[in-house]
């Protein structure tokens, strides 16, 4: 495949690992980086990530064969918004949104006639760093990327999209948005929250600064996703409220059981959990390897 | 300082690894383990970790100038009381419980005349592995050890568990024991029962398997703690439940804020906690590079 003019909207962590993937096989006739942002825009440059850059998002787009919409979650409304009317018919656009319902909503709303070349995408990647200077070629090697296909969609245009994160190295698999934010919700979502939630709760404690002199190995790998970009986590809590909300008031009550087990000091059922939980999580981890 | 006889009860992870670091570096004139599970100590001589071993507990401290009980917190009364009256008035024995007021209150309840020469103590270290297979004398190294010394104890008891744990690279504090037990009740003990209920909960839902696949690098950081032995943690949890209960249900109150931010849509609260809980975790993990 030949992806022609890559245009990549907000050349992030994601955005700029997905250029360099696909330059580095020489997949793209050029690459045009866009962003509100010069200055990133030229280190994007500097580094070999894009060919060349525009502010101005209706003249990016204008040639493009391909549009990657890499921006967080509360900006794509406004993004979409000013596409509108200036993407050529043919020119296939995804995302890299972490929620999918949201995405498509705007998308819905704003695209118009290029919805059939519209095509929700989610890579699951990432690592707790942002921008342009975190960003690698490998990034997407051996990641699942999921898309959420639309029924309005151009089939043509679902397989450049799936072709594209093959040719990263990721493999691509298709499910129903709904379903995508609801696994979403339940694997990464909610253990960012979690994972906020408790420095939060030892941030606000009077002796924090001893209490983080102890804390260990175990605690620096539970925690290291509460070192993500809050911007970017605040806009994923927002754009995915409905899948968040169900699992984390199922989390609470799972939780409830818990401490009531250690409260009534029922032994038997606090093992069988601890014992079932260790299991699943060293089955799954088992199968990933 | 030189230890003499050393006596390991229990010789798993702990066990096993301070044997390993005290014997490289030659302090110990023997070393005896003793276990219920002959097979785990012939593995332990085999491994070269101990010198011999000894399942009667009463025979394995007869002649030790330092005995280490290392076993699951919920055994230590069943030990202190047949250790009771078998040891040497001078001899001097520790623990390494993650809890220390109930392995202080059975202390008081069995060892009687030897309490002056009892020293509780708490290496700050471990993996999610267990077993002596998993021991190695580095486990210490650049490590904290927390001792919780009673007023009770002879002053050169206490300079001789703490040379012992300097010795294995560690670094060592001393506070009372109801601050550790807070203070690790917020650092340990609360993430390791986020991480299983998680777990529990995601391995309950009907899609669990899908949900396993989709599960990515930060899902597994945060949920390694729950590969922990679950005998060890519901013994934690049981041994340590006022202050983990008391941590928990802050917790719960403050998830529970960060909740009704995302149902009411408050964008700039659910930045700020982001924002702010990166940052406590970002300078604290820098502070210990």
């Amino acid at each position: 495949m030949s992806i022609g003019r890559l245009c990549i909207i907000g050349v992030g962590l994601m955005g700029g690992s997905l250029a360099r993937a696909l330059r580095s096989r020489g997949l793209c006739d050029s690459v045009i980086g866009c962003s509100r942002n010069v200055e990133h825009l030229k280190q994007a440059q500097n580094l070999g990530v894009i060919d060349e850059y525009e502010t101005d998002i209706q003249k990016a787009v204008r040639d493009a064969d391909l549009i990657v919409v890499a921006v967080p979650l509360g900006s794509m409304p406004a993004i979409f918004q000013r596409l509108s009317g200036h993407v050529r018919s043919d020119a296939v656009i995804t995302d890299v949104g972490s929620a999918k319902a949201s995405v498509v909503e705007a998308a819905r709303t704003y695209l118009k006639s290029n919805l059939t070349h519209f095509v929700p995408g989610h890579p699951i990647a990432g690592t707790e760093r942002s921008g342009v200077d975190a960003s690698f070629a490998e990034l997407y090697q051996g990641r699942r990327v999921i898309i959420t296909p639309l029924p309005e969609n151009d089939p043509n245009a679902v397989e450049r999209v799936r072709d594209m994160w093959i040719q990263t190295g990721a493999t691509v698999q298709s499910m129903s948005v709904e379903h995508h934010d609801e696994v979403l919700a339940a694997t990464s979502h909610l253990p960012h929250i979690l994972a906020y939630a408790l420095v939060d709760t030892l941030a606000r404690m009077s002796d924090r600064d001893e209490i983080f002199q102890y804390a260990a190995g175990g605690f620096r790998d539970f925690t290291r996703i509460a070192s993500s970009d809050p911007v970017m986590w605040k806009d994923i809590c927002l754009s995915n409220r409905e899948a968040i909300l169900g699992i984390l008031d199922r989390y609470t009550k799972d939780l409830g059981l818990l401490r009531s087990y250690i409260e009534h000091i029922d032994a038997d059922k606090l093992e069988s959990i601890f014992r079932s939980a260790k299991e699943a999580r060293d089955r799954y981890t088992d199968e990933q390897r």
